[in-house]
């Protein structure tokens, strides 16, 4: 039988020409599962899953270790562009605290994987992945900060080290939703009541330093 | 030669009989240093560093996991005086916060790896780890809990959600601390700095909450 007579078939190597960063990216993603680290990835497992010959592999990345970087600077703008969403949909202080940490949660039970990889490696990883993981987290805290800043100039009022804040909601966020990320779904209610309740406990602590 | 004239060099295996749980805890820890994981400590490399027959150890734990628990229980138990201490040495508000905090990062830079142990098991060692951590910082937040409201007593002052207020300090400095433990000892003071903002913004935030 010749494999070119039957083009879905063709699992011969090399012959995926298109292929590009993006599609390697997907074959990585469909890879890793919830619970599976970017640094078990090997490169001859992705390529096989693309579809591409493992040398082709380099035409895209150096090695498995810029191709998890990748991962994780996807993961980190989907999920900012998600938040960030949900942050200009609300309208008021109150329920923008409570509509953001709600997507964050629902992205923690999402299939996406995307969101785990950011919590997994930024603990886990090795230092480079830690270092990827940590400038997504800055990014985060640059554009709450921002929006923090526009927030509180609508309403009047100012904030106490407004970047400190930031960085405080981002990084207590994120450390509450690695320990919630293997706890059952029935409790995330209550994961976002008291995610609720330290972010607006943040928000008023930096009103109130402002005004001492 | 006969080893038994020589008791010092005596290194066969169960001749000693008086070893205890501490002792092989502590074979455990000078195994471990600051970037082991607790999960890759096997039984044969603690009973050989404890100087006991491999089958001995079964006297005093089910199994390495059983030994890792233990060691997490330990760092809790440890830190937990160690900044209990500092708090009760301290007499007001802004000095309590600071010197928790400063003796939480001087830890960071002990080579105990007490604290370290904590920090890493936390987010990367396997769930029963994960779930011994977290019954540590569950402690951490009990007693702060408890000090938040004697403090708040005697200055006449109430929270609101004492408890939550008291968790989210918790898992703030620690992940803060996880982040920090790689990074330069020279950027210790400004780790110091930003905790004590967060902390002081979170205990403020609690307080203004309180009066709404």
């Amino acid at each position: 039988m010749n494999p070119s007579t039957h083009p879905s078939l063709d699992h011969s190597p090399g012959r995926k020409p298109s292929i590009n960063r993006e599609d390697l990216i997907a074959a990585a993603l469909r890879l890793l599962g919830p619970h599976r680290s970017v640094s078990t990835l090997s490169l001859r497992e992705v390529a096989r899953e693309a579809d591409i010959a493992p040398n082709s592999f380099y035409r895209h990345f150096r090695d498995t270790d810029e191709l998890a970087v990748a991962l994780i600077e996807l993961a980190g703008q989907s999920l900012r562009q998600i938040i960030g969403n949900a942050r200009h949909r609300a309208d008021d202080g109150g329920s923008i605290v409570r509509s953001s940490i709600e997507v964050f949660v629902a992205q923690l039970r999402a299939d996406s994987t995307l969101l785990h990889i950011l919590l997994r490696e930024g603990t886990a990883g090795s230092d480079a992945f830690k270092a990827a993981v940590d400038k997504q987290l800055t990014y985060f805290e640059e554009e709450l900060h921002s929006d923090l800043i526009r927030l509180n100039q609508a309403q009047g009022s100012q904030l106490h080290d407004s970047r400190m804040a930031a960085r405080a909601v981002t990084r207590l966020v994120f450390a509450m939703g690695a320990t919630a990320i293997d706890a059952p779904v029935e409790r995330d209610g209550e994961l976002v009541e008291q995610l609720s309740t330290m972010v607006r406990m943040i928000l008023a602590g930096a009103r109130a330093l402002q005004r001492l």
